[in-house]
């Protein structure tokens, strides 16, 4: 199965620019091992099941609420049984039934 | 702590029609004993902790996918250290500010 | 046709307690006349179309941003041709199904 | 300023396979001129105020509702005054913090 997550972690009360806190996540994001892909208003994992991909956020999570006792965090997941390799294959499906590249994620 | 969360999980190819598979999600999270309350737009549920509420979504996660290949989540977390009751005293304090009552929750 | 939006306006570097900002919002759509109920994660709004609603959460936004040079907003909307009254509608369709009340909304 | 959005709309009830018409949602983003990314979980757009992103995202609404009856929309939106270009500056900041390049958007 594909589970796919967009999830973003903002610390409250830490002042108006926030990336050194978000760095932290995307650190342990990126050391799991799972494909990711980074945006600018979030970060794109996908896992094989909940338990995989949540339990990364989890530590990421632990990791950025040692400095900030405020987090606002916003998950959107897409859960497809009998499916993967949906975090490339998706925006190629759009952009066939375009039939022409759009602006997207690289390599 | 407190951990809030806003979750909505909706069943993709099922139809237009979906409160039959949202019941047994929102069932799991009545037995749960956690502090919820429903709303048109999804559930508010209150733990101590990640794992605590985590466990309980996941559980209502896997009785919907019993039914449903494709399921689309949303949360929303607010997560705030030494703080608990905040189920009730957000909305609380929002009516406070504008001195006046607001259409809220019951009980 | 139902238009049906959960609205979150967090503002972000403003500190930790953050009601102050979002009573301003929550005072416009009360007083926009259109049904809504409060909840302790954002705002549930509901209007007869995308135009009605966004014009009153653009008015929102434009009272919080007078103070808040940055400002987090999660919006999660439910279109629904040819339906109304969701706000209450969508909760006793689940409560039906599950053949008892749960705990939910005043009114 | 900079009014960043990440909006992701799915029709409900069409189906399990959605990506026919979330193309058409993405072609008016793609036709708007407005900066933009694909990603796999939804299309970020930055414009320079509420009203520029919202009239885009409203047409291409309103090009998906001409086939389904419901649509689920989410939408994260982040405004932050006296900047722009953060479509690219977000995800040069975080990687700039860990001192690495991390997977993520097309030049």
């Amino acid at each position: 199965m594909s589970f796919l997550v967009f999830v973003s972690m903002t610390p409250i009360g830490k002042g108006e620019s926030v990336s050194k806190y978000v760095a932290k996540v995307v650190d342990v994001i990126d050391r799991s091992g799972l494909p990711y892909v980074l945006t600018p208003m979030g970060t794109i994992v996908e896992g094989e099941s909940w338990e995989e991909v949540m339990e990364v956020l989890k530590k990421g999570f632990e990791e950025m609420r040692k400095e900030c006792p405020r987090i606002s965090i916003t998950m959107k997941i897409d859960y497809r049984e009998g499916k993967s390799g949906r975090i490339r294959a998706k925006v190629e499906s759009v952009q066939e039934k375009l039939g022409r590249e759009l602006k997207t994620l690289k390599g």
